[in-house]
């Protein structure tokens, strides 16, 4: 039997999608300085959608850095009271010429819609708020006491938020949090994410002389910085593929035997997953599965790197510079800092003579977080996905990093559901994001579910 | 005794620097293909200059690439003919950000002149011009017969003058090459070089997926591209800065004791070139001096790489692409061919797994060139310099690459001798090039006393 709510959704679908495609217009990249205007854009957007959804008197909050955008409504005494999160920034669009359709002209193509953050996070953010305009006007409430909380700066380290959440306790109060990023580990069936992994970035800086030299003139006599580079990078890792930084591992917790033969029963296809990346060979830390390496194990990343000259033809220079930026992915108990601080001091050690280095640490690190097993969330969540789905949900990790539940739980001793509609090989960061319209539309009906469930259950 | 000549140079020095200006603004990058147009303005310029100077009967001569500017004068019978030899392509000019002055607006500052292409080659290459101009304005003609012949490709490896020297033999009949390119290793003396290195490049592309991936969802499971680039880069020097690559000191010629004492003997102050360079320490080929190295060793240097992302901020991608452009400084009896397949067989046998690789060789490769000892053309050299320098010539070597050297004696048998006034340090292939101005007037006297020494002695 199809409830008002849920008609409402299926009536409107065509007008949510027009939205979407409005809201993912806006280029509301977090990251670099030149788009500060339009991430503003997306903001007063995102205000504007809620208040039209119905009486929750949402405003945009300014920070120090991108605002955030808040609403609530109350309205449901002695039931829960979640906190709706999601993030209305996006990753930087480039390289541009790697789009089929310009990455802010958002276009449908066979089922899918693509833009830049359309899978990331702007069609599952919108989701929510569409359910509450579909509760709203068919039965004049929400079933569950919701706090919509909508930050700027997700891709950039959430930052502000982080503050905010530590800050703004009387905005705060709450059952659990329940998030409309994360993603669907792949698009065969639902999936609930109870880990995801934590995040140390740092920025390293190698110097030679103090001007690009003539090859010819200098070469074999100083040090040539991408060289030292090179040799930096290469440092990193042992040549079996292990991270080579000391005491990297220390604080890694060992994965049972259970769990690990859980992943197995997931099967996962690792010649499908080769193929479908264009990959000779799938690489990475020996005596560990691909699902191994992605969820209980962490990494180090280079994420861009750069020096001399890069235009076209040549150019006989020996670089003075080469920089490159690195990010950790971490895993229960790594902390952050400390393994900022222990690849500094690796890089240091490792640093080869003739060149100096610096290093830039990240400010925005963020802990590995898991859900506690048996948390009303996620069986609400479970309730909610066998209603629109017919295969029962499988309980994954996730190999991203949301630094946002790790801020809940710090200061707020919030845990978080991940309760996203996005699926993992939808190419958020790369060229070409794209997200699937039926999980646009599997999504608002299960968030409706889920909070008409909360409602009752929680 | 000043000659009519030597007080027609020094009466019009304003009016040749005035020129020079109007020349160093003309950007003609010859690697870039958007400065074609800027490239063919010089060579007009060129031209004009020549047949502004006397009946020189100069062209523009096109080409499949930029063109050739030719001019002569043959009416000297019975004294030697010689093949003036210079480029007017320059550089390009980035990182632009470190320019004092612009690039392109050339700036008196000190006593030297500011500009791309200045000290390489545009001032060196308007001596023999201006020296022209004064004996036909003051005597009506040369002492020795004349080819000029500039190219506009010598920053992009002179692959039509290369043609163009093996081609058209009818307008290169000559005793040997006098070349305005080059430079004296230091201001301190008058020096004569007597051997080039010559050059291999080759580009590298190393490709893991089939687009960037974001470093949550994927890092751990596939190849970093960027890291497998720095395993490559790292692979062709062992440990103590030996290049490592198979085989590429086989035909490298085992210099004399004696030469190598005698390098010792020029001065050479290691100290203060590390200082210079503002590099904590110099670095390279163990076993060798500073001076052996850039002499008489060959080289591998990174001239560029890159890959990911590059921009401000962060963008947590595994880069799906990392290149490097590389080049080779080459000694006697190296071969630029056999280095790069040496250089190729090495990158192939040290991929690591989960990467391709695609490496392009550049075309231009250049042999090393070393004049014989005796030659008629380095003895006048040394008179001349006699007459303009109190302290006698040193005989150097370079450490960088003149092809064109290799071109003349490969196809026409001819021997270069390099007459360039622009010094070792003057910046060349980096921000804030400039030129001595008094280099400028030793050229002009240091030329006329050249032409007049080989007209008599020759």
């Amino acid at each position: 039997m199809m409830t008002p709510v849920s008609a409402y959704l299926q009536a409107h679908r065509e007008r949510f999608l027009a939205e979407l495609v409005e809201f993912v217009r806006i280029p509301s990249v977090s990251t670099d300085p030149a788009y500060a205007e339009h991430v503003q854009r997306a903001a007063a957007w995102v205000a504007d959608k809620l208040n039209a959804a119905g009486p929750l008197n949402a405003r945009v909050i300014q920070t120090d850095g991108h605002p955030i955008v808040y609403g609530e409504w109350l309205g449901r005494a002695g039931a829960p009271t979640i906190i709706v999160y999601g993030h209305y920034d996006v990753q930087p669009p480039d390289p541009l010429d790697l789009w089929t359709t310009p990455a802010f002209e958002p276009t449908v193509r066979d089922g899918r819609l693509y833009g830049r953050g359309v899978s990331d996070d702007k069609g599952p953010m919108l989701i929510p708020i569409k359910v509450a305009e579909a509760f709203f006007a068919t039965t004049g409430g929400l079933p569950v006491n919701v706090r919509f909380l909508f930050e700027g700066e997700e891709e950039s380290g959430s930052v502000q938020l982080d503050r905010f959440i530590r800050e703004r306790g009387d905005l705060l109060g709450a059952d659990f949090v329940l998030s409309a990023d994360g993603a669907m580990w792949r698009i065969d069936e639902p999936s609930i994410t109870v880990a995801s992994r934590g995040l140390a970035g740092l920025e390293l800086i190698v110097r030679g002389a103090n001007k690009d030299l003539h090859s010819g003139r200098y070469g074999g006599a100083v040090a040539n910085a991408a060289h030292a580079l090179a040799r930096l990078i290469s440092s990193l890792h042992d040549d079996e593929g292990r991270v080579a930084v000391a005491g990297f591992y220390d604080d890694v917790e060992v994965v049972s035997d259970e769990e690990r033969a859980s992943y197995t029963q997931l099967g996962f296809d690792e010649v499908a997953y080769q193929q479908s990346l264009g990959v000779p060979a799938l690489v990475g830390e020996p005596g560990y599965t691909t699902l191994e390496r992605l969820w209980i194990r962490p990494t180090i990343e280079v994420n861009g790197l750069g020096g001399g000259y890069q235009g076209p033809g040549g150019k006989t220079v020996i670089p003075s510079e080469a920089f490159a930026k690195i990010t950790c992915r971490l895993v229960a108990n790594q902390d952050p800092d400390d393994i900022q601080a222990k690849v500094e001091t690796h890089l240091h050690m490792h640093l080869p003579p003739g060149v100096t280095l610096s290093v830039t640490r990240d400010s925005h690190g963020a802990l590995p977080y898991r859900i506690p097993a048996g948390h009303v969330g996620l069986k609400v969540a479970e309730i909610a996905l066998r209603q629109v789905y017919v295969q029962p949900p499988l309980y994954v990790r996730m190999g991203g990093t949301i630094p946002v539940s790790e801020s809940f739980k710090r200061y707020r001793n919030l845990d978080t559901v991940f309760f996203s509609f996005s699926t993992a090989d939808e190419d958020y960061h790369a060229p070409n994001e794209f997200l699937r319209l039926h999980r646009l539309d599997e999504g608002l009906q299960a968030w409706a579910a889920y909070w008409q469930a909360l409602g009752t259950e929680g």
